[in-house]
């Protein structure tokens, strides 16, 4: 570490800038003051050259401001917002984002874990596919759509209650004949309660539904041959289709485009994330729309409060629907 | 900092996997040794729970196999595929990834590089649009895409020779009328040699050329003006466009398409980044392809250089041409 006896102090900053040490200290560790006070300790820091040691802080206060975030992956996009949200919110709370991207590999999963705990990171927030994870209770643990265990908090969106909605939505369009379509990890996780909350939805109201699952190892061809399955004389027999993912309402878009069956016109269509074109930045779809940004804010309000143990297990935050194009919308509403 | 008596130790280690210390050391340092060593030193580490403190490996070392990437976005597919290449390069050199987005905010990316500073990184990798960035010489800093000064390195694409491809493309495809299209931040960076690139090609082989700039501030309605005021009865005059970015290749198709230009038919047009369809991994138009992979490699090699004064000032990666639905390739070609 580099030291200069001529180096300002923070009761130099206090001093130039005319207010107490408290305040400077304050501003310098992301405690909220007066915005006036707060632009006139960063001014009178940038004039001094004041910088914060963090490395010196972290040896006094046994703090990094740093907290880790692993995810699958940037390239996805509900990751990738996911992401940027995340750090977003870290930041707004003078917190680094240490980014451990995992590329859906299970080991390296736990390395991330381990490597981040070496860090000497104040806390992980983390997305992951690892069943057998290995988490332990030393550092600050938030995790978002899988639950681990009650002493490990989780947040996801309300997974159940956009399943429910999304029957409900096709339900209300005038849909008799619904099929839930979902291809996913097979590590059981929160966002399985999408297809949950859709059956049990079209169970209390008696309509006519179907299901099929498949582990996305397997590829969606399982879940195309299937649709194959069902088209009979150019006619498809369900006429709500609600899948796991946009991504996955998508390639079943695509393929029923391909076999001549109309969507919206025969086949209504509801997706589930809300993910945008990137060039229109319109829904790729009709869609349960997670909430994406308060999610992160939310996992990093937890994960740095400081009575982590009066915290929800498991806290789901609402989803929303939105049309895009694959639902029989009225002009006037939506 | 938590310590225990009874911790293994990397001597432990050593004799648990019966190699050398100084074997254990490289592994745990991130120093290539044979394959079957490393997995004997991290199985024994395993067995015995050694965990290296990188907190305290950096206090004797200085330091913190950690280093800053600094990214507009990871929402936006070229900035997202790139973090994911940066983080996976930095992992492969035992090197941790501290992310820091900036919002395109020019403000916000000097408070980053303050902030990774502090946070005693041991090096920086960044693509900025902030012209007036002030970066001192303490920490080997890597621009991406920017050229700051010759004691800065900077990796970029081949943006020059991508722009000269592009027309060379399109003249090869009989196009006799080309226009260039830019959208672009107000700060100069590598990316406006495109332009230049294809102005170069265009004048040595006196092709009649045109081109229109302008600053991504004014959004792109000046360049759908321009489109509109150039069709007469229909027509547009130029056969080939060369736009700076595959997103706004995709906006220019749209509004051709819109004013019922076919393209490829009357029009040809590439673009340049490389962006793929998310959902359909297909590109989104002709394109020149950014070594996106390469960029990543390079930028973190220069950076973990120890021989930082050898480097070259600018390293520009080669582009390639790919076709993707808007120019009219033969069957066989491409």
């Amino acid at each position: 570490m580099r030291t200069k006896s001529s180096a300002p102090t923070m009761k130099d900053v206090a001093q130039e800038a005319g207010v107490a040490l408290g305040t400077v200290s304050k501003v310098f560790n992301g405690i909220p003051v007066g915005e006036s006070y707060r632009v006139r300790v960063q001014e009178a820091a940038d004039r001094l050259g004041y910088q914060v040691n963090n490395y010196a802080r972290g040896l006094k206060t046994n703090k990094t401001f740093t907290a880790a975030v692993i995810i699958p992956s940037t390239t996805h996009p509900f990751f990738s917002l996911l992401t940027e949200e995340l750090s977003r919110a870290l930041s707004l709370r003078g917190y680094r984002t240490l980014l451990a991207i995992t590329s859906f590999d299970l080991a390296s999963e736990q390395q991330c874990i381990e490597m981040v705990r070496q860090n000497k990171v104040d806390g992980i927030i983390a997305l992951t596919y690892n069943p057998d994870l290995r988490i332990d209770d030393s550092l600050p643990f938030v995790s978002i759509d899988r639950f681990y265990s009650a002493s490990i908090p989780c947040v996801s969106s309300d997974n159940y209650g956009g399943g429910q909605l999304a029957a409900e939505k096709l339900h209300s369009l005038g849909c008799k004949n619904l099929l839930f379509l979902r291809s996913g990890s097979s590590v059981p996780g929160e966002p399985d309660k999408r297809g949950a909350g859709f059956e049990a939805y079209c169970q209390l109201h008696r309509l006519s539904s179907q299901s099929l699952r498949i582990d996305d190892t397997e590829g969606i061809r399982p879940i195309l041959d299937f649709i194959d399955s069902q088209i009979r004389d150019g006619h498809f027999p369900f006429d709500g289709i609600f899948c796991s993912t946009d991504h996955l309402a998508v390639d079943v878009l695509n393929h029923l485009t391909l076999r001549g069956i109309p969507c919206p016109e025969e086949v209504q269509l509801i997706g589930f994330d809300g993910l945008k074109d990137f060039f229109t930045h319109k829904p790729v779809c009709s869609t349960i729309v997670q909430p994406v940004s308060e999610m992160a804010r939310t996992a990093v309000d937890i994960l740095l409060s400081q009575d982590r143990f009066r915290l929800s297990a498991l806290t789901c935050l609402p989803v929303r629907y939105q049309a895009g194009g694959t639902t029989r919308e009225d002009v006037s509403g939506s």
